[in-house]
């Protein structure tokens, strides 16, 4: 046994320790990066707010954080472990993600529910895609409208020269590459980003992983989590030769980057040097920029500072990441970095599957929070926007309405991998929109249609996963690739039927459009013919012509569908098909004249009637759908006035045809029958609208409005 | 300007005190309540992972927070704030609720998925409930099997004795009274508790919550967060006497109670004399428990521990809270006190709805995760279960159908109001199930059948709200409350349909049931006629007699009821009805002989036979159905074999009928059509059920197996 003194000795020479600490904290405690950690363009104005967090112990980390030795591993890694000094609330943070094509595109939408779910700072997303990315993030970030979050895009096309010399056999490609080569092409203002893969989510708040930067040592320029299997320990198989590591290896899904000293250091220089010289034997990588990232730190351990497991959690096929999550009190960061995703085997993958299934069907208009107290949040239009909600008097009998006609809606368009159509000059696309209830309508009509389709989808975002699967499992569905689904995320009580035509119509490709209703099944003959009447009719865009295409319906919901004109008119007689809502809206479709058709042996012109509303084929450029229309009623007689008011021929054309399935009435239809006051507002959206007409067209409006008032004299 | 030496000996100063400090934190810094804190009936088992927790220095909180100068707002009260002390990961944490009636019955819901999404301790919730709550939160605690959660119920009826003697004017009633007497009736074991409302949503970890109780001083027993209102103040009207408060006073949605301690202080006789003191003059309680709360708190202002604001971010109607959560980095909980609930104005109140809704919408099902590390955290049956899912074959065709037939749903029953029909010894109730795409046949339903209906609707949390919204905005839903709605969770790809109907018939309280489907209208005569007819038949509930309603269709979606059996027969013969699948299945219903129906007088019996499913009022503990057929098929077929094995009689009754609505077809029958594989799934289904058969009723069960044969060799 030692003498008793021994520990009071112990204990002292600790206290000194302690002591030295404190006078070291009270004269150089200040953080002196306070100023360059505030707001981008508003240096220093909120560094007040550095001194009011309260400093703690740095825990001095800073040697080589192994799987079997992780210095972080044996503390208490909760959200509230105390090692952390916060930067201010207000301040933007940084990330970088690269992302290119469809899926991936789905991917980042979800990595960033979750960063956005948990984060109470600003954040700025640099977002490094190719063409298709760009398309859809662009579309989906401006209607997110999500306050404090700016996004900046780069072009991936671009930096493709910088990486394509490295031969790289990992499924990421060039893509996974380029997050070598962020500190050349980020902006030289940037300081510090974190870097991550589109496949990883968060389940704590970033500023955490952010305030890491600052254990950073001086030398220290780039922060990884180790590598959570055994790859470049090179014993997987026989003759298995990775790249150079340190140990295990670190994983780049996340990665932190400290950009401005990591161009002092001449990054570009050397990471080149090294994939150069390794390539000579080695021929490619095999895990993209991670060899890469790997061999330069093995070279150079002292570039790199180790961060702690919870921030990488990797779930590969041969996982160890067991002995990083049994052990920590809270997880911070998943990554699916298996190819296989969400389907890896893992004795834990239903409990990391559910972590990530949150967000996979989070609604994410939620994440339309405000930080308090922070400035500039707001995205253009939203401040506008939220005042125009507010004012409205929720007593008001429309209110329901209005409300619905101001939602700005999330876009997700070509939710999923998409061909688009070779340019034609004739070629003709396939508009109409529906919700999950007339899914079941999607294998028929691609049977129908062989042409290009743009279909816009009003889901919330856990039925737009269930759509991704209902498509994926089905053989009719899967294999066509010309056919492009633009989810429209639903947000509140009616249908906004016209603002999803305007989304499906905008994203046609094609110099025609077949405007059409997902419950009419066209003739299976009608996208040659249509295409072949076009160049017929020798019609071009700058020709105002409406092509009409005759609607039948069936009451039957078994039925056998006629190969010919002939064999329709044969149903006709037999009463097994009629003309459409022949019974309860006969006005729809007069127009378009059916007994004529029955003899017609060419395409015939025909004049606007009131409550005119037939399935149209027009150029993509024609007018669009007035979105005041929402639920139930007058959504395509609205439209149809705009196209006479804009001198729109109406032709019927001869062997077109096209036939309407029961269904089940819309609970949009059933409120309408059932509810005066959806019955008078969209009366009272009747008339605005036709104000607006003779605002617009003068007296050529006139004929509009004489109908609307005969019709309601009738009525 | 102040000599020189004066800040130097300053710090001194400050040295001196921090130095003594570090020794404190050295003598006295281990954790001397760990052994208490610990998992209940496991003492000190845990009591190591204390040492690993880093201690750091307390902030002594110790004096009254107000509004107006709250200690803890000039901190940094972010999700990392350095102040707390966790306790360790698996201990268990209590939390106290008085839950009552159907509607607190879905709010406590929503409370407990946003308490289990941050958690990561075990939870024991003790839910003093009435006798509806208590029948609703069993079941669905029961099916939910969330690891690391224990339910205890106490009976509210129990309690009403101890504080009916109060007059309340508050709308809480009895029940908000209920929290003072909480010391007394919850077990003596229970050292600490955390009391919260219904009303409330978590944004943060519990258990962030608990370690404040670390905070309290010797003589502090109860945890309060300042009420955030005026309210106490006394000025908001003319004549306005609210009790007697320390200043603002203190709200009572979230409480920190430290039981043993109450106890000691003689707790139940203080509040009892202060409160019949006050009642002499102010004559009832407007706020329930919180007046007496404050009344006590005023008399010994240092029985109260002061929290943090954003522990209690009172949104009521004329709340100061901005003032709490402008300054905050981190709400940690939101508290509805309005009436109004969710409707109330509000600046921000778009932000907090968006948290709520959060929880509202979230599927509950993604909460059963466990807690790594923590023993014991699984429900009876929950291990059982993972591992018969873990054993199932992912490559087996069948794979979907064993996958969803292991599933179990969380079940909410009587999600909305419901008044139980009075006892009458011949009543039926309407039985069926359906999801959201049949929403629009209730209307409809509810004119056809004035009695008693239990409806099982298969939805996910999200829809759920929408179905309420639903009922509440229909003036022919929200009249009817003998009408039972039963939530069954989604949950897996296929239908299951017989377990949807099993929940359905469970709630079922009248003597018979009528088994139907949705997309049925009975005549309406039918609910008074079964009646009748079970009265003149003279049936009781061991007579086993089916009473067969005869099934017919029509395939126009308007169409017009007929009054009366022969108004039906005069459309049968014009062929605007059909009897039911006439075309596609005759054999469904071919037993039930419709021509002899025609002429019927009187009821008749008939024989079972191959595939019949006919439409039956059966007594309320008639056979459950086999919850082996998920998806489209067989699944009424396989329950009639059932009945005819139990030797039910089959009598066809000559006045009934029920009428099918038309419908687009299902995504399980589009599926089914459509694919080899899940039509051989349901062939090894069905033959699975009958070895069943022959194993329960011996040779009686034969004839079943060779109809089985004979249509299989004729397919």
């Amino acid at each position: 046994m030692l003498p008793r003194g021994r520990p009071r000795a112990m204990g002292a020479a600790v206290l000194l320790l302690l002591l030295l600490l404190v006078v070291g904290f009270f004269l150089f405690g200040r953080d002196p990066d306070c100023k360059r950690r505030s707001w981008a363009g508003e240096e220093g104005t909120l560094c007040d707010r550095c001194l009011l967090t309260p400093r703690v112990f740095s825990d001095g980390l800073g040697t080589t954080a192994t799987l079997d030795e992780d210095p972080y591993r044996s503390r208490n890694l909760s959200a509230s472990s105390p090692q952390l000094l916060l930067p201010p609330k207000c301040e933007m943070l940084h990330v970088a993600i690269v992302c290119a094509g469809y899926n991936s595109s789905r991917e980042i939408i979800t990595l960033t529910k979750s960063l956005l779910f948990y984060r109470k700072n600003p954040l700025h997303l640099h977002l490094i895609t190719d063409a298709v990315a760009r398309n859809i993030l662009e579309t989906l970030f401006r209607t997110w409208m999500v306050p404090a979050v700016v996004v900046s895009f780069y072009d991936a096309e671009e930096l493709k020269p910088l990486v394509s010399w490295i031969p790289n056999k990992h499924y990421s490609g060039l893509y996974g590459l380029m997050k070598l080569v962020l500190p050349s092409i980020l902006p030289p203002s940037l300081a510090r980003v974190i870097v991550l893969d589109t496949d990883v989510t968060f389940s704590s708040d970033i500023v955490e992983l952010w305030a890491l930067f600052d254990h950073f040592s001086d030398k220290q320029v780039v922060g990884l989590v180790e590598n959570q299997s055994d790859w470049y320990l090179g014993n997987l198989w026989k003759n298995h030769r990775p790249w150079p590591a340190l140990g295990r290896g670190f994983n780049t899904g996340v990665i932190l980057l400290w950009l401005d000293r990591l161009q002092q250091t001449g990054w570009e220089q050397m990471w080149k040097v090294t994939a150069k010289r390794e390539l000579l034997t080695l021929m490619a990588t095999s895990l993209a920029d991670q060899d890469i990232f790997n061999a330069v730190i093995k070279e150079h351990p002292h570039l790199v500072h180790p961060l702690p497991c919870v921030w990488n959690v990797q779930l590969s096929d041969h996982t160890r990441a067991e002995r990083c999550y049994l052990e920590a009190a809270d997880l911070k960061v998943i990554h699916w970095n298996s190819p296989k995703k969400l389907r890896v085997k893992n004795k834990h993958a239903e409990f990391f599957r559910n972590l990530h299934l949150t967000f996979l069907g989070y609604d994410g208009k939620l994440l339309r929070r405000e930080l308090f107290g922070c400035p500039n949040q707001f995205p253009p239009g939203a401040e506008q926007l939220q005042q125009a909600l507010t004012q409205l008097d929720e007593e008001e009998p429309c209110f329901e309405f209005r409300q619905q006609q101001l939602t700005v809606h999330r876009v997700h368009i070509t939710f999923l991998p998409h061909q688009p159509p070779p340019p034609q000059p004739h070629d003709v696309t396939l508009v109409a929109q529906l919700s999950m209830d007339r899914l079941q309508m999607l294998e028929a009509l691609c049977r129908h249609w062989p042409g290009p389709m743009s279909l816009a989808l009003y889901l919330t975002d856990e039925e737009a996963q269930q759509f991704l699967h209902f498509v994926e499992t089905s053989p009719v569905l899967s294999m066509r690739k010309d056919v492009a689904y633009h989810v429209v995320y639903r947000d509140g009580p009616l249908y906004p039927v016209n603002q999803l035509r305007n989304v499906a119509l905008a994203q046609a490709l094609t110099p025609y459009v077949f405007l059409s209703d997902i419950d009419f099944l066209p003739a299976y003959s009608l996208y040659d013919y249509l295409r072949a009447s076009i160049e017929q009719l020798e019609l071009d865009s700058r020709r105002k012509t409406a092509l009409v295409v005759p609607a039948f319906e069936t009451l039957h919901y078994r039925f056998s569908f006629p190969n010919s004109k002939a064999e329709l008119l044969t149903l006709l007689d037999a009463g097994s098909l009629h003309t459409f809502r022949y019974h309860e809206w006969p006005q729809g479709h007069s127009s378009t004249d059916y007994s004529r058709w029955r003899e017609a042996q060419a395409p015939y012109s025909v004049q606007w009637s009131a409550d005119y509303e037939p399935y149209v084929v027009v150029p993509r450029d024609c007018p669009r759908y007035d979105p005041r229309f929402v639920g139930f009623g007058w959504n395509k007689v609205a439209h149809i006035i705009e196209l006479d008011a804009q001198e729109y021929e109406f032709l019927v054309l001869p062997e077109a045809f096209s036939i309407h399935l029961p269904h089940a009435p819309s609970l949009d239809i059933s409120r309408f029958r059932s509810s005066p006051t959806y019955r008078n507002c969209l009366q009272a959206l009747k008339e605005e609208f036709h104000q607006d007409l003779s605002r617009r067209y003068g007296s050529a409006a006139l004929k509009y409005l004489t109908a609307l008032q005969q019709a309601r004299s009738r009525a």
